[in-house]
């Protein structure tokens, strides 16, 4: 029999669907399901949204092939968009349209390291980075964030982890699975970190339209002169559109960058889906203010989860941000797994156990709290204040 | 500064574009211009095909995630396709849809070999495959097809080159860049080659509809019991239904291919946009004749080409199949990249240089006739009858 990759055979399956499997054996005996599992926005695109996937979708305007680096008109307007959110010079020539945030990460570490270099994530971490490394032969080196520093990592980690010739730290803030908002002023610092140690940033910003306050920035890497010779951000129209199922996504970076990326997104897809490219193009300025009341709604989801988790004093609420909660079970012994399975299971709510995320991890579970209306959030509360594990 | 992957850099720009540039410097002087340059039916979709496409983007139903494999109704919809073709026990199972036919072939060479392992690909050949293992570190080793033998590789060649420890073989059939149509007997024999050296058959075949016979299954591999042990089969949607926009492609192989794929899939991008599979689970079926229509009109145009050819002695058809024709040009010691740049900018005639295909092919053009209709081939005639490099 020909063999498979060995570094692909040693990856588990995907995690999405085992723990979707657990879901489905569950008997509704606890009320409805809470899926709290994948991050997808628990309310639907806007109607004007979906008109514009369809209108584009059935124009023969956008059947042929596209250009490799994304539809001018979505390179322009997510330029236009960058720059205002970060006060920042960026321009379309800046922007390489991806089939989603993964494929983003995919094509800027292929364009960046090969086989046998090293890239430093945190740990916990976004399990499909860990894997996508891990099947290219990337080395992965980790850096590990305490609950005790609310999952932030730490200067001093960061610095000694950054060792010669470690091509790029990899971080994604608003945090997954943390859910940890990551300041300003530590991602600037980490970034000086990185530019003196001639490795890359890649930010994986996803879920930054969830942060409370729209109109200050992330950070302000982008507003320094040199930033397109050390930064790579990563960004998902999936969450912030409420369209994962027509794959969305975009790199900033500087013009070379954008070139190399160009490369591998020629091999690995010719180009994004285009029909997706010209709705969100539209979107992205039209449904600013949809995307406002968003946020708004997220934070309302934030604060009753607070307050649920304020009255199950054995559940610990260890950190909580823009999309993601992390939370510690009350069983001191039992890994995150099992619980996680006869908490889908059993009570019919569904969400990731820590060990996904990382080494040690097995006392967490990761909540993606955004998914669920606050009455459905309230919803926990019973079902968690009563929660045994079978025989233990 | 931080560095790039040096087997990215050392890559060339995406070639297509590189074309382009070129035709856009063309006055007109000769009449319109003939693209023959990227592999683009010169026929628009199917107005069933835009609307099913614009409905489906429209609902809801497919804007979340969806299956990493694909949508259901699609891989029932393709291996029923597949089975009936090759007159095959291929169920859903053995499905795994891609963004485009690019991605289904890093996807399997990602599941098959990792840095530092070897393919063996056939010279010359369709240049994406080849970008996309170099990138990844796998050794690409090739195995000459000759003019004299209609660009069909020879067994003995194969034999030969099919060391232990080659992991996969990677065909087109029909080719790209030549046209050739693989005999389902030379396949067959190949197979056989590959699974004796527990290699994997990879076997691109994008271009089968336009294949004159409709009934006539490509090859045999499938009716072999253990055909998933050993054959990797990859497809593009792009072609057939004239939708390259929309991203999207299939891989058949065994169900223990298919989980290493997904795994791969998950890290590339998640699944595959949804709305344009559930628009071709419905055209599949739906638009088999107007496909059937298609090989038709390509086979005119075919013949159309071969005609013109006959009457331009200079210009030698060497192969010609279901999409493409390799062309000698009458310059000897003239480099195929200047003869294709100066016929798009002074004849307005868009062909890819045989050098973008593999080494020793600068005497080749490659024409991708199936792009134009039979009154703009006609047109080729007269513009290459009198056509003279400047200076030359
Ligand atoms: C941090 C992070 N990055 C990237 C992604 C992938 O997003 P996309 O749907 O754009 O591929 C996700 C999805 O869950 C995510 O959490
Ligand atoms: C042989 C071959 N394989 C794959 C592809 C890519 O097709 P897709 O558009 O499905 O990615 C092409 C496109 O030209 C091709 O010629």
């Amino acid at each position: 029999m020909p063999h498979y990759n060995p570094l692909v055979e040693g990856l588990s399956p995907p995690p999405v669907p085992s723990v979707l499997a657990w879901a489905k054996a569950y008997d509704g005996a606890r009320g409805p399901l809470i899926d709290l599992s994948q991050a997808v926005p628990g309310y639907p695109a806007h109607p004007d949204m979906l008109k514009w996937l369809g209108d584009a979708a059935a124009s023969p305007a956008y059947a042929g092939y596209g250009a490799i680096e994304g539809e001018a008109e979505l390179r322009q307007a997510y330029a236009e968009h960058v720059a205002a959110l970060y006060g920042a010079a960026v321009t379309a020539e800046n922007i390489h349209i991806t089939s989603g945030c993964n494929q983003a990460f995919t094509a800027a570490a292929v364009a960046i390291a090969g086989a046998g270099d090293t890239v430093l994530m945190t740990n916990p971490y976004y399990f499909n980075q860990e894997t996508t490394l891990a099947m290219l032969g990337i080395n992965v080196e980790l850096a590990p964030c305490d609950a005790g520093a609310g999952f932030l990592p730490e200067i001093e980690t960061i610095a000694s982890a950054l060792r010669p010739g470690v091509r790029a730290l990899a971080l994604v803030s608003p945090n997954n699975p943390t859910g940890a908002v990551y300041p300003p002023d530590l991602i600037q610092r980490i970034y000086e970190l990185c530019r003196r140690n001639d490795s890359w940033l890649i930010l994986d910003e996803t879920y930054r339209d969830f942060l409370p306050e729209a109109h200050v920035a992330p950070h302000r890497l982008l507003q320094a002169k040199e930033w397109q010779e050390g930064f790579v951000g990563l960004y998902s129209f999936s969450k912030s559109f409420c369209i994962p199922g027509h794959r969305l996504g975009a790199i900033t970076g500087g013009s070379k960058l954008v070139a190399q990326v160009a490369k591998v997104m020629d091999n690995l897809q010719i180009c994004a889906p285009r029909a997706p490219q010209a709705a969100v193009a539209k979107a992205l300025p039209a449904l600013a203010d949809w995307r406002l009341a968003n946020r708004t709604e997220i934070a309302a989801r934030a604060s009753a989860l607070r307050d649920v988790f304020s009255r199950l004093p054995q559940w610990k609420l260890k950190a909580i941000g823009a999309y993601f909660a992390y939370i510690r079970h009350p069983f001191p012994d039992i890994d995150s797994q099992f619980v996680a399975e006869k908490l889908a299971k059993l009570a019919g709510i569904v969400c990731l156990p820590g060990d996904y995320f990382g080494e040690g991890q097995e006392s967490y579970l990761r909540f993606a709290f955004a998914n669920a209306d606050v009455a459905t959030i309230r919803m926990l509360e019973a079902r968690l204040a009563g929660f045994t594990l079978p025989g233990i």
